[in-house]
């Protein structure tokens, strides 16, 4: 079976380490030469765009699949008359799109911020009468990682932060005062069955994901479960999908869908039975999905623009350390460790000396 | 960190498995073109007697280490004079050639079955005399999975078995009755430190290794580790090693070693808190080594000659499937499928499932 993947970031990567043992091949359609996946992967350069080189990545393998979800659609829907493309592109189409995902949410009765749609100054003006402060400005496209949005806390940040946001069609979200932000990641496969991991409980930190640490039998688990089972039915979902939520008195508001492994499921490496990245490739190969209860306690930690010393990481008790192979630079993601403890106060105890060797 | 591999089959892919996460990059270098290593390593197709191929090939690594015990100890020892290679080559030295690695086990105090060095006909009839009857004739070299090896039951078997084996310098141990095989796979590091996996109990068919059950807690760890401290004290060892020991009458006999990862610790890839391939790549690279104490409960059967269905074997909770990407031919490893559970009664029967869909 040889699968192609859209992108080569460590995504790809670790799908691919996480797929190779099941007998699979990779083929990744990215861009950029020389990419962390190059490892793990064979690599066609090209863009998404060229028809030619759409061809070519198709003709390669059996099945196709992404690891971000900002594949252009035309892409997308040229790819899928020729091979399989999983997840299916109409969750592209709505995971790329704040406004789509957010309507969705809506109209399938899961809880989200207010919202409101932007289009020009005027809108923003009018909507912030109904949400009010503070609240989120945010592109409706392009944005990851906390980029293309802009937090209004009163009358003086408006004008500012739809100039800077560069006056395109945004999403307005009341700001949420929430009590912890979680996920939840689950796969449906082929032939239609469905796991669930156990809830994340995610930091970030300027925008971008610092730690998540698993939290099996967690309230919450449900709930979100309620949630992604009807994003499944009404997207005919294969793959991997991460639902991110806010918890807000125990209450759960939908805050974002991607449509592919997660970050914050990189602790399944170890601290699952079956790590999200091999469950995506079963999945998307119809082979039966694996168990995703936990293996112990786990948690993990981004490096982000700076990868902590590897001996130091791996001198800790139950620790694992992932180097995707990258160029640091500032704001990058270039690895993460994890923790797998048998009990939670060694795990967490190991966590804290982990994260105290973490920037 | 880019290091060198001698020998590109399954063992190599999965090192290069173990070692992608960590950061590390691969080069193998192996006459035969298309190997199973090619999907995660660079692949330098040629000679190990070739010294220009050897130039490249030390050139573009850091380290250097193998997969099998046959390296010529020529290329080991030029390869040694341009880039540190582990485990040193005298651990090769000693496990190509069984009499030399008997009279180590002799040496240190190792209990061994009974040997006799044979160079002629003479030599055998005469050993036969001491050791007696039923026996196994065994090329000093060359020889592995059962090859090179033949069983004397009686004075009928002698010249048959001397002219079979081709009148190669041979050994002639005692056929051991033993209750168990087993094994125990430890790790030195460059900076000296020490780990062992728990026991391992083996069955082979056809001189294959068939099965392999992680024992943890078995009352034949300690003794095997004593064997293990001594090997690695004389050999100033670095990496993993593997001990194959017969029990018999709850006494340990040592039948071979092999200065590499090992078949029968490929249950530690699920079934330890880090892998024997990991755990190698660490200890040659002088990071801290991982812990190897088992994870849940686990066992590992191997693919010979023919692979099962996947579907099948994944649809058992807690089975992993690993297929090496090789043409199925009679009689070769083309992958292992493992199962971990939470109870050692859930592995068993999840085992039993598992060994039905195995031939």
């Amino acid at each position: 079976m040889r699968i192609g993947i859209l992108g080569g970031g460590q995504l790809a990567r670790m799908l691919a380490l996480g797929g190779i043992p099941l007998g699979a091949k990779f083929v990744v359609l990215e861009p950029t030469q020389d990419v962390c996946s190059d490892d793990v992967c064979e690599h066609i350069v090209g863009f998404y765009s060229d028809t030619a080189t759409l061809d070519q990545f198709a003709d390669k393998v059996d099945i196709i699949t992404y690891e971000f979800e900002n594949v252009p659609s035309k892409c997308a829907n040229y790819l899928s008359a020729k091979k399989p493309v999983y997840p299916p592109p109409a969750a592209l189409e709505v995971s790329c799109d704040r406004l789509k995902e957010k309507t969705l949410f809506k109209e399938l009765g899961i809880d989200t911020p207010n919202f409101a749609a932007i289009q020009s100054l005027d809108d923003l003006t009018s909507a912030l009468r109904e949400i009010g402060f503070p609240s989120v400005l945010k592109t409706r496209t392009l944005g990851y990682d906390g980029k293309g949005q802009a937090v209004l806390r009163s009358e003086a940040d408006v004008e500012v932060a739809w100039a800077q946001l560069g006056g395109v069609d945004c999403i307005l979200e009341a700001f949420v005062p929430f009590t912890r932000e979680i996920s939840v990641i689950a796969v449906r496969s082929r032939i239609g069955e469905t796991v669930f991991y156990p809830v994340s409980e995610n930091t970030h930190k300027n925008g971008i994901l610092h730690k998540a640490i698993c939290r099996p039998a967690d309230p919450m688990q449900k709930p979100a479960e309620e949630y992604i089972k009807k994003l499944f039915e009404k997207l005919n979902y294969v793959g991997v999908l991460a639902l991110e939520l806010f918890e807000m008195n125990g209450k759960l508001l939908a805050n974002e869908i991607a449509p592919r492994v997660h970050n914050t499921g990189h602790w399944s490496i170890e601290g699952a039975n079956t790590s999200q990245f091999e469950n995506h490739i079963r999945a998307i190969t119809g082979l039966p999905l694996g168990d995703t209860s936990p293996v112990e306690f786990c948690a993990m930690v981004n490096f982000i623009g700076e990868t902590p010393n590897a001996a130091a990481v791996l001198s800790i008790k139950g620790a694992h350390f992932h180097d995707y192979g990258k160029e640091a630079k500032p704001g990058r993601k270039l690895g993460h460790a994890s923790i797998r403890r048998p009990t939670k106060e060694a795990m967490l105890e190991g966590f804290d000396k982990l994260l105290s060797l973490v920037n």
